[in-house]
């Protein structure tokens, strides 16, 4: 797979993709990911992206153009475009799926006020939002995107390093706690079960302990959002 | 406000941090923000930091000790503890809000399969997710957590910047769409109520838009989550 990033902030990058899984999948050649300063397509001398809102308004917005000049070098005929954007529709495990079924992602990293809409209605594939919450622009949710996305790639992860249990991986319930050495430290006691060693009483234990904690802390994922 | 935040992956967040309004709000100091090494308060020589499961299963286990000591470092009588997991509560723009007012916050990140539930159950005060997808570790989501708490510190944005007009900040409604010169690109118009300068006739058409947008995107914003 390979992902471009377009950013004003391409600095931003450097130590979230230099480390952990995705340097280790860019060393593999799994998947190649190079990031862009938008301001490379900027206007005129100064390589200006932004201008002031039609009709008025606080904050600055993105230009259309110098996007538009950025994706005719990238865009290929299998290409994905999304825009990170807090107007996008909300990220979620089944969409990481999906992404990762891709040859090719481009990731628009939104900031300053807003993106002229241009942009939106005529040169992406997808607006994406990672929460509900106001962050200061698009380059840590394309961070998620590439984390979560990444991890899912063939052969990233080792089996160690237990794919297909983690939260979220199996939609309707978060997992079940889990403890390590010492047994008992400062009073505090692991559960007898998990010192026993039988693996039925375990088992039983885990998807009791997975199922309590997800109705207390995550009605919403039983509702099957 | 102090922000001290664990992880086994410091030279992540050098870009991050290095940009942007958070490396302005460090620089004017309205918030100082301290990345810490797990590893120093790991055991042994090897300063080991994990273990296996009890109970079995793959991957590896964040032990109690070395969080438990170096919190010991750290927290305050007036320090908020977060763990970022999977299995917290959906971070949103309220929860930002009333981060923003706490004095002091210490982020752990999670990371490998978990981390010790006696950490979960005696150490922390709040266990956040920032959404329903799978991470390598918890430090992109304490990215999430600065980056939203940060810009809503007094005096961190200017007025221009437009804090209280942006999405999720009024709880219900994604913004409407904006647009920035030139009026005509490739034969994309910008829509002419914005270019005749009618304040009154560019409100309610605001707020049309806000409306259409959101029903069609965003339904559950609606629905009141």
């Amino acid at each position: 797979m390979k992902i471009d990033i377009l950013t004003l902030f391409p600095k931003m990058f450097a130590g979230p993709f230099d480390e952990s899984i995705i340097k280790r999948a860019q060393e593999k050649n799994l998947v190649q990911v190079q990031v862009h300063d938008l301001r490379n397509w900027g206007k005129d001398e100064r390589k200006t992206v932004d201008d002031r809102p039609y009709g008025g308004g606080p904050g600055m917005v993105l230009m259309v153009e110098p996007i538009d000049l950025a994706l005719k070098n990238f865009k290929k005929k299998n290409t994905k475009v999304i825009l990170l954007s807090a107007k996008g529709k909300t990220y979620n495990q089944q969409k990481a799926q999906e992404l990762s079924k891709e040859k090719h992602l481009i990731l628009i990293c939104g900031h300053y006020e807003d993106v002229d809409q241009r942009v939106v209605d005529n040169l992406i594939d997808e607006e994406i939002s990672i929460g509900n919450f106001v962050l200061t622009g698009g380059e840590i949710p394309a961070m998620v995107i590439v984390d979560s996305v990444v991890r899912l790639l063939p052969k990233v992860l080792g089996a160690e390093e237990g794919l297909n249990e983690e939260s979220h991986s199996k939609p309707g319930y978060i997992e079940y706690p889990q403890y390590t050495r010492p047994p008992i430290y400062k009073g505090w006691n692991v559960p007898e079960v998990l010192l026993k060693g039988n693996h039925a009483e375990i088992e039983k234990w885990r998807i009791e302990q997975s199922n309590k904690r997800t109705k207390e802390k995550r009605p919403d994922l039983l509702r099957g959002i």
